[in-house]
């Protein structure tokens, strides 16, 4: 129990204890902070309170702007930094419940603050993990019997995304204008997107990376993972579907990316492991794993848009539909000899269950605009429309409690010409 | 003239002036400095002799690791650095010239340097851009009447590229294991690449970005382009064949791209402005411009085998060969609102030119394998073999000068299982 008064079904019990970057009105400083309850304690205020053998000599990581430093130190550090946070929030301890001089300075009401990018970003990978979603959009595009490509369970298919337009929730995204081929006979035109999507997604951080030329190994990958955000990988259909052969999507999505404030550690997500998804052909060993490594998180997507008085759920989904693991992700991206680094963003592909309401994009649940998506009183989509927000959520159960993610939001804005 | 004396077909004439990041071994701290010749002028040490009006308040960039900074101040500051630079370096200024005390400080041997990357890069974008490239890979993966998809000549193809692992000309190259799938009835199998590859590529670097949401215009996307490198795109053709559909290249290119340690401005290379590519499909306005920005460029490739006593010369290339320009790539890239940011690399794709001789890869040298590339003394190569030395070149040729970018190099280590 915390000192810090926990909401029911709050995402930040003492459980959690999820890092961001934040600043207020008053102290516009970005800093490092973790969320309890409906508060933020704010690490740069308690940095010398880190006294074990791996963070009391590092306490400069809480003053930086960025998670990254704190990161770079590695799993044993995480660790300890999560049992001193937990130490000092709990009602038994009295170092900071009974000093209301530091407790004034180091505890912000999460309504006072603002949020920022928890991660300097280096490079962000896409990857195409979940089956139902990649057989949806392949039965769309090729048909049935050729849904899957033959490489698809043999490789967890991944590429790059763009790492300079990942944004934090809540940051408005602009519909995206370009070429597109709405007749096959006629040449391309200009214009604002007209298929404009979400995708239902959630990714890693790496903590530590690998140099250029070594790999990271599937027994030890665990190990290089720090924590999960919620993503949304805002996409254009109609631009996406014109440009992407030969060499992949490119201007279909990076435009934009939106992440959840709140990177919820591997440490916390623990107690929610759930075996992983039967792989039904044999993977090369360096893909192989036996241990437990697949999460069971609840996901949603709600639409609000214009007029409507709150968001309507349009899908429902769980983070252990995915088919390959982010250990195969991870040693399948470095197996090359691929350095990852501090702050690299792997994200999973939209993350579609089996059955129609759990389908993880617009694309899919109007089935390439064959029908239509009721969001209640009247209203309905096939993709987004102007002023349509966005909202991600995502948390795991526990007995009497929640960690959560909280949101991942955007609303869009219209084209500028 | 400059009174640091300049050998003759010199690439770095007083008319180059190409900005790098160098250290020595008595002063291991990169820095920013000049070619000039075979030295290189510190600008750390001269710093404090930038005293116009778009430096004086800014010599701080010159002390810092990178050119970023530097970069970043726009195109008045960019031209202003040349003048300075000019000046300090001529036989009639007095100021560099006689002070033997600054010189003997300022002025290194580029014998005695190592080169570090010039800059932080942010993305690095790979474009499709040579007719000649697309429509070699074309024929021979889909036919003589497929070569080009239908949208290469409305969009200036590309895809994201992994920033990480970009590295200075010299760093050896670690051939990567993967997936490959050499018999199409049996499973993929994992080892290291047999076709491995390079590619011959130039590349620019982004000197003032754009936001998210705004886009470049055609009309001005030159002043947003700070200068160029050479770009070896090392490629591991058969990881890349297994891997790449749907959604592009990803661990057949992401182990490893080199560039040229030198930056070669924008300025300098303005004498050797030619005429754009005829492009014989009306492309949309946005990616319309009359002015010239095609660059004739000489490029080359050259192996050079162990137990070979010199390079062999296996392409002989021209940046003219580009379909698209540059100032297209970028009004392209941020079309859609996608931010750019002060270091990203956007690369050109392989520079092929029409002719047998001037195909940029192996791939296309070798035409997939069916036929021996000779490099003399009775070495012939397909595709590249461990200790094998890929030596880029290129330079522009005035009337009694060069204005050229070195080398770019690499060589292939053995893999490691």
């Amino acid at each position: 129990m915390s000192f810090v008064t926990v909401p029911e079904n709050s995402h930040f019990p003492l459980q959690n204890l999820p890092y961001g970057v934040f600043s207020t009105q008053k102290n516009e400083t970005p800093r490092i902070g973790v969320a309890i309850g409906d508060q933020i304690l704010s690490l740069t205020e308690v940095a010398h309170l880190f006294d074990g053998p791996n963070l009391a000599s590092s306490q400069h990581v809480f003053a930086e702007k960025t998670l990254n430093s704190f990161m770079a130190l590695g799993k044993a550090a995480w660790k300890e930094a999560r049992c001193t946070i937990q130490s000092l929030l709990s009602t038994d301890n009295p170092v900071l419940r009974d000093d209301m001089e530091l407790r004034k300075r180091a505890i912000v009401a999460q309504s006072d603050a603002s949020m920022h990018l928890p991660v300097a970003i280096g490079d962000y990978t896409d990857f195409y993990s979940s089956i139902h979603h990649a057989t949806n959009v392949g039965t769309m595009f090729r048909g049935k019997d050729n849904a899957l490509m033959p490489n698809w369970k043999h490789i967890p298919v991944g590429y790059h995304g763009r790492a300079s337009s990942v944004v934090i929730s809540g940051t408005p995204i602009t519909r995206p204008c370009g070429q597109t081929k709405p007749a096959e006979d006629k040449p391309p035109v200009f214009g604002p997107c007209k298929l404009m999507d979400f995708e239902l997604e959630m990714g890693f951080f790496v903590g530590k990376g690998n140099k250029l030329g070594d790999r990271i190994d599937i027994t030890n990958a665990q190990d290089h993972i720090f924590g999960m955000v919620l993503v949304n990988d805002w996409s254009a259909r109609d631009i996406q579907k014109w440009e992407y052969v030969p060499l992949g999507p490119f201007l279909g999505k990076n435009f934009g990316t939106s992440i959840s404030p709140w990177v919820v550690t591997m440490e916390a997500l623990s107690p929610f492991i759930v075996p992983n998804t039967t792989q039904d052909v044999q993977v090369l060993p360096y893909l192989k794993h036996d241990d437990q490594f697949n999460f069971d998180i609840n996901l949603s997507v709600a639409i609000q848009g214009e007029g409507m008085n709150e968001p309507a759920t349009v899908c429902t989904s769980n983070f252990k539909n995915m088919y390959w693991t982010m250990k195969q992700q991870l040693a399948h991206h470095t197996v090359n000899g691929c350095n990852s680094q501090t702050g690299d963003l792997y994200a999973s592909g939209t993350i579609s269950g089996e059955d129609g309401t759990s389908y993880g994009s617009m694309l899919e649940l109007c089935w390439k605009g064959t029908k239509e998506v009721n969001l209640g009183s009247g209203n309905v989509r096939k993709f987004l429309k102007d002023g349509d927000n966005v909202v991600l959520s995502g948390y795991c159960q526990g007995d009497g409690y929640r960690v959560g993610f909280s949101t991942c939001e955007g609303t869009i804005k219209p084209a500028v010409i």
